[in-house]
């Protein structure tokens, strides 16, 4: 492991899959910025509200590649979640002093919409 | 550029999102596996209906991230399309021979099946 950035990326991976949504948050800078399917997310307490409801009906993860280099990880995953079955996804962050500043985030939200209609 | 997995995802990339999309395909495998959103493709010609109308509404391309190994590669990218505007993509690839013969491939499909019901 020679990529600082991917240790960091690894290790809050580890932890929200891990369901630890707390020690994950600590790995997040207070001014990240994310850019995610839905728009622009800026501040850990914005992060915290998109991700958290995620880890809640997260039933498992796995990794199908990490990769690094000094300043800029990217991670892709499976996750399986209550209401879709397969649902991958993927992530290039940067980060500074072992905090992530910036994440793009990649992720199909149309099995959710279609989960979130076939409820209601 | 030490990662010849690299090398193969970098090449098939730029030949599509350079509009060369026949060149494209000479680095898809025949019996490519193809895990997309909307469920597996199988075989070069499933793939190539695949692809190619995306690459007909592709307006531009820019890579945010690119990584490999031997025979791994993981990229990242914006891209602008006729009825999206920000498209994202993340392809996970395994290379055989200069050939791609399995991708992972995450991109939101909910602003194309919203337009797509805007155009309707």
């Amino acid at each position: 492991m020679n990529s600082p950035a991917l240790k960091t990326a690894l290790a809050y991976h580890e932890a929200w899959t891990g369901k630890d949504f707390e020690r994950a948050m600590t790995y997040i800078a207070d001014d990240i910025v994310c850019d995610a399917p839905a728009g622009r997310i800026e501040g850990a307490d914005a992060y915290r509200a998109f991700m958290g409801p995620f880890v809640g009906m997260l039933v498992r993860a796995e990794i199908i590649a990490a990769f690094g280099d000094d300043d800029t990880a990217v991670l892709m995953y499976d996750t399986e979640t209550v209401p879709v079955k397969r649902a991958p996804g993927a992530e290039c962050v940067t980060v500074e002093n072992g905090k992530i500043t910036y994440s793009r985030f990649i992720f199909d939200r149309a099995p959710f919409e279609a989960a979130r209609r076939a409820a209601t």
